[in-house]
Order: C-alpha cells, then sequence, then structure tokens
C-alpha cells in the first residue's frame, strides 16, 4: 500500500451520517493517494507494509469536509453599493428601478464585460471564500440574458475553476430575469434564447445544470417545464429558485423533473415538501436574502427536518439581494434566524452540499473513497465555527490531496 | 516643511463633517509627519520647498480613517459555543445557567488563566478585526469579577496595545453581573469590590475609563451612580451599559455623569435623547447582540438621529451575546436591522466611534492635526465596505504614519 500523504493528529468531524455528533470518529489519521482519501484510523493501526510519500503532523487541528457553496452568482459585473446607499436613504426599489437600477444595471455590465473581465472580477470574490475553506463553489450564469452573455458568464465560471484549484459547478440561469428587449416576451425569451442556450452550453460543456428563478416576478411554472423538458433532453439536470416571495407549487414542479434542488423555499407548502422529499431533493437554504431584504415569512425547516429532506446552506452570493461571501456567516443565519442546529448548519456547508450538486458520492464528508478535500481549524470545537461572526478560523485546505 | 511620508493618489473619504458625502474632498494627497496627519492638498498644490522621505502611491485606491471598535469584551478565556448549540438544540437559558453555562462559565475561565494567557487568546480575535482596517478598539474588563482577575483583564487588554501596534482604550466593568460569591449582595460588590478596584485601575494607571451594566439582571440605577461617584473622584470618564433589554432610563443617568457614551439604548426614551444630546454624549449602537438573541426592539435611530445625537456602531464582541468579529458586518447591520444610512454606519465605525471613546480630536477624521491611522481600500465606492459581508476589501493600513 502506498499514500501520497498521510495527516496524523487530526480531530476529524467527518459529517458523515455516522450516528456520532459531527460524524464524530476515534480515527485520528487519514491516508491519500491520487487526490482520494484511502483509509482512515488511528496512527497506531497504520499497515507496516504502508509506504508514506509525505506526512502532515495536524497537532489535533480539527478538519472537517472543505466547505461547499452550492448556490452563489459570484460571476457578475459593475457595483451596486450606489442602489444599497439610496435604499438606506429612503428611495423606494421602484423608483430605483426606473433610473436603471436594479438587476438591470448588472445586466447592462455584464454585457460591456468580457469573459477575462468577468472571471478576473470574480476572483476576489472566490478568494473572500477561500479564506474560510471553500473546496467546491456552484457559479450560476443569469445576468447576461442573452445567447453570447451567458455563454462568456458560463466561460468564466469554468475558468475560475481552471486557475483557482477549487471545484466548479457552472450552472446556466438564462430564465433569471426577462430582458428588456423582450419585455412583456416572455415566452419568446424562454423559446428564442433559453432552450437554445441549453443545447449550446451542452454542446460546449458548459453547463453542469440549469436552473430558473419561479416567481410572480420570474417566470411562471409552464414556463419552467418547458424549459425544464429542453434540459431533459440536453442529458442535463436542473434546480429551481423556488418559492421565494410566493407559493407558487415550485418544489413540487422541480420534484417533478428529480431535480437535484430546489432553492429559497420559504413559501414551500406541506405537498411540496412531501413531493422533494420522495424525489431525494435537496432543499437550499438561503438565509442571506432573508437577512439583507428583511424578510419575515422563513422557510419551513422543522417540516423539512421531519420529513427527511436534507438541507443545504449556501451564501446565494449577489450583488442585489445576498452580498454575502460568507459561508460561515450563512451557517450562522441558518441557526439564528431559522433555528437549523449548529450541525444541520456545519453539514449544509457540507455533506448536504455536496448532495444539492449531485456530488454527494464523491465531496461532502471525510470518507475513504471519497476526493481529499478538507478544511483545517484553529478551533476547540466544531460548533465554534458556526457561533462566531466574522473569526478567521482557517489554518489551511487540502484540495485533491495536496495544501492549497 | 518635511514629511516623513507622502501618499498620493489616494481617494479620500475622510470622513470629516465637511458637508459632502462621507467627507469627500477634491484633495488626493496626505503629507505625515512624527505619525500625524500635516498637510492634506492635491499632488499639484505640493509646495516645492517640501522634503519628503517616503513616497507611496495609493494607484487610486479609497482610503478612510483607520477603524474604530468603541465597544468590545475581547479579552475573556474559555469557549461558549457548546452553550450556543444546546440552545440550538433547544435547551432553556435557565437549564443552560443551572448548569453553569452563561456568564459563569466565561468567569470560571478567567478566574483561571493568567494575564498572559487572556492576551494571547485575545490575540487571535483582534487579528480579525485587524484584517477589516482596525486602527483602534476599546476593550472591557468584567468576566474576572474580583480584584485579581479585573486586574489581569486590563494587562492584558493593555498589552495588547503594546504588541499588535493598534491603540487600545481599557475599561473597568467590574459592574458587569455580580460573582456567585456576592450572590444577592449585589450592594456589597460595588462597594467591597467595584469601588476599589476604580481605585487600583486607575493608580496603576490601567484604566480609561468606567462602565456598568444597567440593567434588571444587572445593577440598578442608584448602584451605578455610586460606582460613578467613584469613577469621578478617581478622575476617570464614565459610560453606561444602558436601557438594553428594557427602560431604567440608563440613558438619563449616563448624561448627568457626563459620560462618554450610552451604549445599547433599545429602549432609551425621549427624554433620555435629550440628556445625551444636552450633554453631548454619543450612542453606542451594538446590532450584534441584538442579531445574535433574535430582540424585536430596536435603538431609537430616528430619533437620535434627530437630537443630533452621534451614532457609533461596535461589535460588541463576546463569546455570550455577539459573537462577532467583523466591524463591516457591524456597519452592514446597522443599516440592514437599524435603518442607519451607508454614510452613518461608516461614521460610526470611524469618526463617531472615536467619539464615543473622547478621542473625537486625536482619530476617526482625515484631517490635519490628526493622528494618521488610515485604512486603504480596493473598492469603487465606499458604501462596498458597508453593502457586502465577509468580502475582503482592505488593501493595508497606516497606523501613526507607518504601514502595519
Ligand atoms: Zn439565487
Ligand atoms: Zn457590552
Amino acid at each position: 500500500m502506498r499514500f501520497d500523504r498521510l495527516l496524523t493528529h487530526a480531530r476529524l468531524a467527518t459529517m458523515a451520517a455516522n450516528g456520532r455528533p459531527y460524524g464524530g470518529t476515534d480515527a485520528d489519521a487519514v491516508g491519500i493517494r491520487d487526490g482520494r482519501i484511502v483509509w482512515i484510523g488511528t496512527s497506531e493501526d497504520l499497515p507496516d507494509s504502508v509506504e508514506i510519500h509525505e506526512r502532515d503532523d495536524l497537532d489535533g487541528r480539527w478538519v472537517t469536509p472543505a466547505l461547499i457553496d452550492c448556490h452563489t452568482h459570484l460571476v457578475f459585473a459593475g457595483d451596486r453599493s450606489g442602489e444599497f446607499e439610496r435604499r438606506l436613504a429612503g428611495e423606494s426599489y421602484e423608483s430605483i428601478a426606473r433610473s436603471g437600477g436594479g438587476i438591470k444595471s448588472t445586466v447592462n455590465a455584464v454585457r460591456s464585460a468580457t469573459a477575462a473581465e468577468l472571471a478576473a472580477t470574480a476572483l476576489s470574490r472566490l478568494d473572500a471564500l477561500n479564506a474560510e475553506g471553500l473546496g467546491t463553489v456552484e457559479i450560476k450564469s443569469g445576468y447576461g440574458l442573452n445567447f453570447e452573455s451567458e455563454i462568456n458568464m458560463l466561460k468564466a465560471a469554468r475558468s475560475l475553476g481552471l486557475v483557482s484549484g477549487v471545484r466548479v459547478r457552472t450552472t446556466l440561469l438564462a430564465a433569471h430575469a426577462v430582458p428588456p428587449e423582450y419585455a412583456g416576451k416572455a415566452d419568446a425569451y424562454i423559446d428564442e434564447v433559453c432552450i437554445p442556450l441549453i443545447a449550446e452550453a451542452a454542446r460546449q460543456g458548459l453547463a453542469d445544470a440549469v436552473d430558473a428563478y419561479c416567481e410572480g416576478i420570474g417566470f411562471s411554472p409552464e414556463q419552467v417545464r418547458r424549459l425544464f423538458e429542453a434540459a431533459k433532453a440536453a442529458g442535463l439536470p436542473v434546480k429551481l429558485h423556488a418559492d421565494q416571495l410566493s407559493d407558487l407549487d415550485g418544489a413540487a414542479l422541480a420534484a417533478e423533473f428529480g431535480a437535484l434542488s430546489a432553492d429559497h423555499l420559504e413559501y414551500t407548502n406541506e405537498a411540496g415538501i412531501a413531493a422533494m422529499a420522495k424525489a431525494g431533493m435537496t432543499a437550499v437554504i438561503l438565509p442571506g436574502a432573508f437577512y439583507c431584504l428583511n424578510e419575515t415569512k422563513k422557510p419551513p425547516i422543522a417540516a423539512l427536518r421531519e420529513a427527511g429532506v436534507p438541507m443545504a446552506l449556501a451564501t446565494d452570493a449577489n450583488p442585489g439581494t445576498s452580498p454575502v461571501l460568507s459561508l460561515l456567516t450563512i451557517a450562522n443565519m441558518g441557526c439564528t434566524l431559522f433555528g437549523m442546529t449548529v450541525e444541520e448548519a456545519l453539514a449544509g456547508i457540507t455533506r448536504d452540499g455536496a448532495r444539492a450538486l449531485g456530488l454527494g458520492n464523491e465531496i461532502g464528508t471525510i470518507e475513504t473513497g471519497k476526493r481529499c478535500d478538507l478544511a483545517i481549524w484553529d478551533v476547540e470545537r466544531p460548533a465554534e465555527l458556526v457561533q462566531w461572526i466574522g473569526a478567521k478560523p482557517l489554518h489551511g485546505r487540502i484540495l485533491n490531496g495536496e495544501w492549497a
């Protein structure tokens, strides 16, 4: 047996569902080969025959799976801080929108940016996530809203995966909003832009999934259904921004298509939750937008828990409704604002984040056979990671078996 | 004329109350001598005769005063994440307190720590604040609750100022809670421990101010009054945790003693606000505890604004009610949760934070004559600093005229 690397004196929060808090274990050593975890045990159990290339003594530090942010809009251009300022000075959303603010201003900025420019500005945001132990991030398109710019956004997202060492999953979200040139013609936008984009993104291998914004101010369930049929035909899995501001039976619609996840879910009803459970879906809880928009309607955490639906937590990082680049703060919000337990919150940014991306067999827990993506922390207990806002607890990351 | 250092191509948000947003100015250069700002102007205005030792081109970056956190409990020992976990798992505050949790557990840990140990653990928390541009921090005692441990806490706080390069203001908060050995004898605790501690802290030069927790579960206005008389006799300014959970006329009491600030103020009444305005006091707004405790009663921001009371914002960093180490997140909470404007929030962690510490003439704005404590940022506009949570916008700090 050969290990490329052996980690010793680790305190492992494996986050595997092994019946112990945080997937605790008596093991304190991890053997790594070819970027994967090939052995977990105690240093004393180490087979004599094993050939070990590198060794790292973790000095008793806590180790979790590297964090997973399964819902972000990390690629964008422009700056919406002026809008933030104006809203707090008392200006209405309508007045801001009339003067070209809101998502329109981001769309204009994205359309006039190159893929390289989009990647460059996203990189500093990715750095902030990395500083808290990120291993995998999902990044959506959805600010181009035309053929060329949506493809540019996906290219920028893919390129971030190549240059940053972080695993990037890309999602085509052309059905994010109706662009100005299709105002009042949402159906035509779906048919002429979104559906052809699915085929093109699939052909170029630029999208790992297809998403839509199902809402009164977004797209109707019927339009989403047409889009999802096209995704199915192209062999791409789907996910859905569902029931954030009103109950459109979005969760049930997503379940009907075997979606990876339904996201937001503030207004999701019991039938939707039951459908998600039956379909083996993951709920993606996004407290950042709830906080930033001063919402009061909380997602049905207790009912999701009861139904056994795994709950991921994600930043929803975007310049309008969730300007948040800290997954640990999001975990805190999941607890403080929504009443998730600390273990649920930590699972939400590791194990259940992986499930929401369809990567539950690859990442998200510390188990033999999985990719060796780890975060190593200077904390006394895993709960500290969730309790503190703005602390800097990361000691280091190991991604694909190498120090990142 | 001689400058030790000249900064050029700066975009200055001076935060001086000069009638322009964020204290904006056409000047883009700052001359520094002996740790102070001695000149502000445009590069073209630079006198020919000036002798310049070092020059830094800031490449058009935004520059603000270094941040000021005017209310923290940064020095403590122990770990309360277990409690956080248990509360979220449904256990009551009472049950946690009965089993030795709550502030008692912190007091026990502090009493068994040395001053050196207290300083060492606080240093990593200070690092988190530094990473967001900190220049000055206030640190309170209040977890020792006996003679020796309160002095140890103040020594630890002072030592942080010596080793970190950050300006530390220390506050004696012996009247934070009644320690177990004085249970039911709060008056005796005030007379036998708190008041003698004031004299000793003053004698050793360990405290810059005296604070108390005026609340039903803390100390009565009458007890605070006795304490404040002693502080006055010792020549130390006072400040007060006032009206956080109930209206005890704490703000008016603080005003009566010409306090530097009254802090929290969720329940402060109109007479209290008027008294603060008349006394020239600063309100210290602490949204971290409001957020973490899921409170609903907000401080009277509009009335304070109306009355012309400056509003500082601070982390209140502590392991029980405000485990927050990000002043920028606190600024965001001031806006998002309490409706402060973005400029008020940024003034709250610079100019008005300085006022709350009685340092309004020394720090908190970029003006000639003041200490040269600056934060240099990679943002498009100052509002971005407040809009984003968890971003890492700091380019660097200059403290006392030197890169920190
Ligand atoms: Zn989203
Ligand atoms: Zn406090």
